[in-house]
């Protein structure tokens, strides 16, 4: 870790690479109201007063009328991998995911990359704090995301996090990434997760500069 | 890796630790509703005719319905946290957080413990594959669990894993873990993702024993 730079907090500019402008804007809209649902479900739990089969009714009448004007997923997955790899639907940053906090990122002109997120209950681990499972989804991304910032991307081949604090739920949280190094098909890559200025988690990565291909 | 005992699929026995039974059966059903509808969305994309607006106010009436019913978060908090250390909330295996795949875990004779989970696209990482920090989010998860089982638990300190092939969606997925040592308030634990008896992603960790104090 020494030759890590510090990654403070510094001028952002607009990640562009990774805000696809949405045809059917109606959809995010959807997604964040699902995220709503999600919370509340988990806020409610198994002693609510809430009426939960007329809920559950209400929700399962919902995925039959999206399913019903839903193609074929091999022909989803073609549509979603089009254009310049711009992607709306991963579990960290999508506005399509309704599993995506989400987190949005930032590149810095210092060649680093960061966002700032507050996670709610769907995030919980440990009592009132986050999951270090996702924590590690999160940098996992965060990762592969300053690998694309830096201009060379590749898949993860090796992911080390240490856990230096518990990550507190209901607090703002900053991620930051940077890539370190690239020689040959190699990259190094490095991440943490702080609130008020102190690392709770931190990542170590290296990607391998290859690519599943896109579907036809 | 050398001192790893085989993980092999075995006898399994229910693994009750990890299975509350609800108060309220209707939260899980309006939970899984929930999944169809997070997968329903992503398939949809921001291409789809159906009508999202309308979608999205539905959804919302839901959200709303249930924060009416719903008390304090802090509340809540000691709630989901009462009693013998059983959860139904965490974003891997809980049946009230629709995040989670679910993935059932049971725990084997043999001191290791395993699941399937079939993965779809609220999952994905690279095209067709499940994403990197999805991966690492079960496996820490499963690696917890491995300690429950083997009886001394502990907080992640480091989590580090190797991804050997990209794991792909929509196909069954073996997650198995088991507890290797522990040396005073150390513990070392150990948990691979494979498919068709292939590893995809491996992963060690080194947890300490200790507990965030739970809400009261």
């Amino acid at each position: 870790m020494s030759e890590k730079p510090e990654l403070v907090p510094g001028e952002t500019r607009k990640l562009e690479v990774l805000t696809a402008i949405p045809k059917n804007e109606g959809v995010d809209s959807a997604v964040a109201a699902t995220r709503r649902v999600i919370s509340a479900l988990l806020h409610a739990g198994d002693r609510t007063s809430a009426e939960m089969g007329a809920v559950a009714a209400q929700l399962n009448a919902i995925a039959d009328h999206l399913d019903e004007h839903n193609g074929p997923v091999d022909d989803r997955l073609v549509d979603m991998w089009s254009g310049e790899g711009v992607t709306r639907h991963d579990p960290i940053t999508g506005a399509e995911n309704a599993i995506a906090p989400p987190l949005h990122l930032a590149g810095r002109e210092d060649g680093s990359i960061g966002g700032v997120v507050t996670l709610g209950l769907p995030y919980q681990g440990p009592p009132g704090h986050v999951h270090g499972g996702v924590s590690a989804m999160l940098l996992d991304h965060v990762l592969g995301v300053s690998n694309a910032w830096a201009g060379t991307s590749g898949m993860t081949a090796r992911l080390t996090l240490n856990y230096h604090r518990p990550t507190p739920l209901f607090q703002e949280l900053e991620i930051t990434g940077r890539q370190m190094k690239v020689e040959g098909r190699k990259i190094w890559t490095e991440g943490v997760i702080s609130v008020d200025g102190e690392p709770c988690v931190s990542a170590e990565g290296l990607f391998i500069n290859k690519q599943v291909p896109r579907p036809r």
